[in-house]
C-alpha cells in the first residue's frame, strides 16, 4: 500500500514497505497536517474506527498514533466530543489556554531572578561523580557487549591510519541522523551532526564559539528545578546562570524574560527530575520567543530514548527551521549504551553551524576515531536499536519493582515515570519543614546508595512550597544487587 | 653494584639491577650534582676514562652520558681544557653569557608585540587538518596494531560498568606517571598527571580554571615562530595572544615582557618548526621569571620522545617544583601512537592542580573510560616503548631519505634535525624576495603532497630576514609511498 488518500480532509501516506511503523507514519502525517494547519485547533479528528476502515487498516494502528500524538499535545481526548486537534495550539496559545497544572512543584515557583544569589539548599548537587547501586543517571550495561559490539571494536582498533575529521566520522555522523530520524521523530541531514564527548562538550562548544562572537558575558537560562551537570558546566565555561521557573510539565514560558538570555537550556522530552514532557503549546512559545529574540536553545535531551509509555517524543528540533533555526540539540550515548563511552552528539541548525564548525575544527575534536568507528559500526549493525528495546522492559520491570517494594512505604509516594532511568519518591504527609527534615535526614541515611534529594536539584527552592522527597537511579546494578538496595532503602524509609 | 662513590668530588650511585640503563643513571646523578652546585659552573668534570675507571664501567657510558649532558647545556665541551660544566649555567644566566645564536631565524625578530594586527603572511596557517603523504604532524602508524594493541582493546571495550573519574584512569594516570619518568625523565606522582584529549584539551581546560579565577580576558604567549594549533585553540578560547620571538634554540627569554601576560606557551625540548632545544640557563630565567611575575609556562612537549640523536631531553617541569610550581606539562599520544587515539595527559604541580581539579570534575572527563583502560593496558605491557624505539629507526631512515633524495636539489638545503616527525628544507640563493616567492610558488605546487611553506609558523616574519623554506612530515605514509612524494617533491624543487 502506498500513495496519498484523502482523509477527513487531510491527505495519508503509508507505506508497509518503508521499513517504519504503520503508526509512526500515521502518527506523522497527521502531525504534518497540523503543523501546516490542514488540520485546525479544536478540529475533530476522525473515529478510530472510521479512520482505520478508510486506510484499511487495523484499528489498533490508529488507536496508537492517536494516543501519541496527545501525549505529545498534538490532540486532545475531549469529553463526550471524541478526539481533537488540541485546541490549545491556537495562535497565541497562552499558558491560560492549557488546562491547569497538577504538579505541586508549580506553586513553588519565583519568577526567573538574575542574580540568584547564595543556593539556600546547601545540599551537594548529585553529579556524574556520584557512586552508589541507587545513584541517577547510570544505565544497565551488563548487555551492551554483545558480538555485534565486540565485533565493532575488533575492526575499529586496527584502523590507526584514518584520523577522524574535527566535526566527526562521517560514518557515524550519518548514523546519528539516522537514529534521530528513527528514535527521536527528527529528521535532518547527516551534516548537522556532529560528535560531541557528550552533552558538556557540546554545551562548551557552543558557548565557546557564542562567547568569541558576543564579547561580552554570556548570560544561560536553566530550569529550576533541573539537572546540575549543564548549569555547572556553563558556569565554570564563564556563563552568567539565570534560574527560570520549571513546574510539572517543564520550562514555564510564559515567563520567559526579554532582553537578559543568549541562550537558554531545556528538557522538553523528559524535564529533570520531575519528568514532565512540554507541551506543545509551550514548544511552540517557546519557539517563538527564541526567533524574536535571537535567544539560542539548548535541547538537553538526555534519556529520551528510553520511554516506556507511547513512542518517545519528537525532539524542539523537529519543530525548528533546519536553516535558520534557533534550536541545538544534544544528545549522548552515555543513558542509551554507557557513560564509559564518552560519546554524545550535537545537531544545529545550517546558520549555528557556520559559528560552531570554525570553533570545532580548530579546538580539535575530543572524540577518539577509534570510538567513533566502533560506534559507527554498531549503530549500522542495528544493534543499538534492539539493545534499547531490550533495556526499556528491563527498566519497566524495575520501575514495577520499585512501586511494588516501596508500595506502602511510610510518607512516601512513588511519582509516575513515563521513562528514563530515575525514578522520584515524593515525600507525603508532615508540614513541609517536616518533610524538607526527613528529605535530608533519609538522603544522608542512603548516601552510600547514591540515593538523590530533591533539593539538590533547586536553585531557588521556596521553603515549603516545592515538593520533597528523593531521586534514584534504576540502572548501574545487575537484577540482585538493584533489588537488595530497593529493600535497604524500604527499611530507611521506614525508620526515617 | 650499587651504592655511593666519590667521584671527582661529587657521590655516583649506579645501580646494574635498577632497570635503568647507565648511561642514564650517570647523567641524572651528574645534573643533580650541577643542580644543587655540587659541580659548578666552569668547573672541569673527570676525562671520560678516568670517570670509567673509577666506576668501573665501559668509557662507552660515560661518553653517552656526557654528549647527553652537552645536548641539554649542562656540559659544555671547551677546546683544550677537556668537558666542563657549562658556564652560562652561572648566577645571573643571560642571554650573553650564551655562545652566539646561529641560527638565520635570530635576525628576524622583533620584540613582544602585545598587539600584532592583521598577520603580515596570508598563507593559510597549517594545522591538523592538513592532508597529504608529507603533511607534518602525522606519524607512521602502521606498525602500532600488533598482539597487545589487539589484547588491550578486547579487554578495554568490555568494561562498560566502570566509569573512569573526570581526572582520568587511575591506572593509565600511574603509566603515564612511568612513561615521563622513563621516557622524559620527569620522576613526578600520578596524582600530577590528568588525563586529556590531547594537547588542545589540556590548554582549555587550564585556560578554563585560570579565566574563572582571575575574572578579565586572559594574555597568552605564543612563540613566534610556533605551531599554530595551540596558538589558535587559544585565541578561540577567548584569550588575547601576544607573539613572543624564538630564534633557533628557542624561546628567547631575555625580552620576555613583564606586566602582560597570564600564560606562556613553549616548546623547549624541540622548537616548532625550528627544531632548535632551549638551553639549560634559558630555562633557568624562564622557570626564575615565571616564580617572580607569576606567570604561568605551558610546556607543549610534543614529539620529544622522537629524538635520534641521544636520549630524549628531560622536559622542563623535570626543573620545576612538584609543590608550588609555574609548569603545565601537556604530552600527547598523538605522535608516539596515532592521532586517532586523541588522547594525552597534563602534568601540573600541586598548587595549580588546586585549580584545574575541581573544573576538570565539573566539565567532565572527554576520553572514553575504554580508550583509557585501553591504553593503560599498553603501556603497562611495555609495548609502546618498544613501539617508539622501532619507530625511531624509521624515521632516522626517512630523514636519511630526504637527504639523500634531495640531495642536490636546486637552492635547497635539508636543515639537520635532532628528531621529531617534520623536516625543514631551507630555501638558499637569490634574495629574500625572491625566496618568499619561491616559498610560496613551491607550497602551492606542492600543495597536494601536504607541504607546509614555513611563513605560515610566523606571526610576524619580517620581510627579507627570517628563514625561508618548507616543512614536510615524515610519518603519514607506507615506507614506498613516501619515497614516491619525495621524488614528485624533488621534480617540483628542482623546478620551481
Amino acid at each position: 500500500m502506498s500513495g496519498a488518500r484523502a482523509t477527513g480532509g487531510f491527505p495519508v501516506t503509508l507505506d508497509r514497505g518503508a521499513g517504519v511503523p504503520l503508526p509512526v507514519q500515521l502518527a506523522s502525517a497527521l502531525r504534518e497536517a497540523i503543523d501546516d494547519a490542514t488540520l485546525r485547533p479544536g478540529e475533530a479528528v476522525p473515529a478510530t474506527r472510521e479512520l482505520a476502515r478508510r486506510l484499511g487498516i487495523a484499528r489498533g494502528v490508529v488507536v496508537a498514533a492517536y494516543e501519541q500524538l496527545i501525549a505529545e499535545g498534538y490532540l486532545a481526548a475531549a469529553r463526550g466530543r471524541g478526539t481533537l486537534v488540541n485546541p490549545a495550539l491556537g495562535a497565541g496559545a497562552s499558558a491560560a489556554a492549557e488546562p491547569a497544572l497538577t504538579g505541586p512543584a508549580e506553586a513553588s515557583q519565583s519568577g526567573p531572578d538574575p542574580d540568584p544569589g547564595p543556593d539556600p539548599d546547601p545540599d551537594p548537587t548529585p553529579g556524574p561523580g556520584v557512586s552508589g547501586v541507587l545513584a541517577p543517571g547510570v544505565p544497565i550495561t551488563d548487555a551492551v557487549a554483545g558480538p555485534a559490539w565486540r565485533a565493532a571494536w575488533r575492526e575499529a582498533a586496527g584502523r590507526l591510519g584514518s584520523v577522524a575529521p574535527a566535526l566527526g566520522d562521517p560514518e557515524l555522523r550519518s548514523e546519528i541522523a539516522e537514529h534521530l530520524r528513527r528514535m527521536r521523530a527528527t529528521a535532518r541531514s547527516a551534516a548537522d551532526v556532529l560528535v560531541t564527548a557528550g552533552t558538556r562538550d557540546g554545551l562548551g562548544l557552543l558557548l565557546t564559539a557564542l562567547g568569541g562572537t558576543r564579547g561580552r558575558e554570556l548570560v544561560v537560562g536553566v530550569e529550576d528545578p533541573g539537572l546540575p551537570s549543564l548549569r555547572g558546566a556553563a558556569a565554570r565555561y564563564g556563563a552568567r546562570i539565570v534560574t527560570l521557573p520549571a513546574d510539572a510539565k517543564g520550562l514555564d514560558t510564559a515567563r520567559l524574560p526579554d532582553g537578559v538570555l543568549d541562550v537558554v537550556i531545556v528538557t522538553p522530552s523528559h524535564q529533570y527530575p520531575l519528568g514532565g514532557t512540554l507541551p506543545l503549546p509551550r514548544r511552540r512559545e517557546l519557539l517563538a520567543w527564541a526567533r524574536r529574540t535571537g535567544v539560542i536553545i539548548v535541547e538537553d535531551d538526555f534519556d529520551s530514548e528510553l520511554r516506556y509509555t507511547g513512542s518517545p517524543l519528537p525532539t524542539l528540533a523537529a519543530l525548528d527551521d533546519p536553516a535558520t533555526g534557533s534550536v541545538v540539540l544534544l544528545g549522548t550515548f552515555s543513558r542509551t549504551v554507557s557513560p564509559a563511552l564518552s560519546a554524545g552528539y550535537l545537531l544545529a541548525p545550517a546558520g549555528l553551524r557556520g559559528l560552531i564548525e570554525p570553533v570545532r575544527a580548530e579546538l580539535g575534536g575530543p572524540v577518539s576515531s577509534v570510538v567513533q568507528a566502533a560506534l559507527a559500526r554498531y549503530l549500522a549493525s542495528g544493534e543499538l536499536r534492539r539493545h534499547t528495546a531490550r533495556m526499556l522492559r528491563r527498566y519497566a520491570a524495575r520501575r514495577d519493582e520499585v512501586s511494588e517494594l516501596l508500595a506502602g512505604a511510610r510518607g512516601v509516594r512513588v511519582r509516575p515515570m513515563d521513562g528514563g532511568l530515575h525514578a522520584v519518591l515524593e515525600l507525603t504527609g508532615g508540614d513541609a519543614a517536616a518533610r524538607r527534615a526527613r528529605e535530608s535526614q533519609i538522603r544522608d541515611a542512603a548516601a552510600g546508595l547514591g540515593v538523590q534529594a530533591l533539593g539538590g536539584y533547586w536553585q531557588q527552592r521556596e521553603p515549603g512550597a516545592a515538593i520533597t522527597g528523593l531521586v534514584i537511579g534504576m540502572g548501574g546494578a545487575d537484577d540482585a544487587e538493584f533489588r537488595a538496595a530497593l529493600a535497604e532503602l524500604r527499611a530507611i524509609l521506614d525508620k526515617g
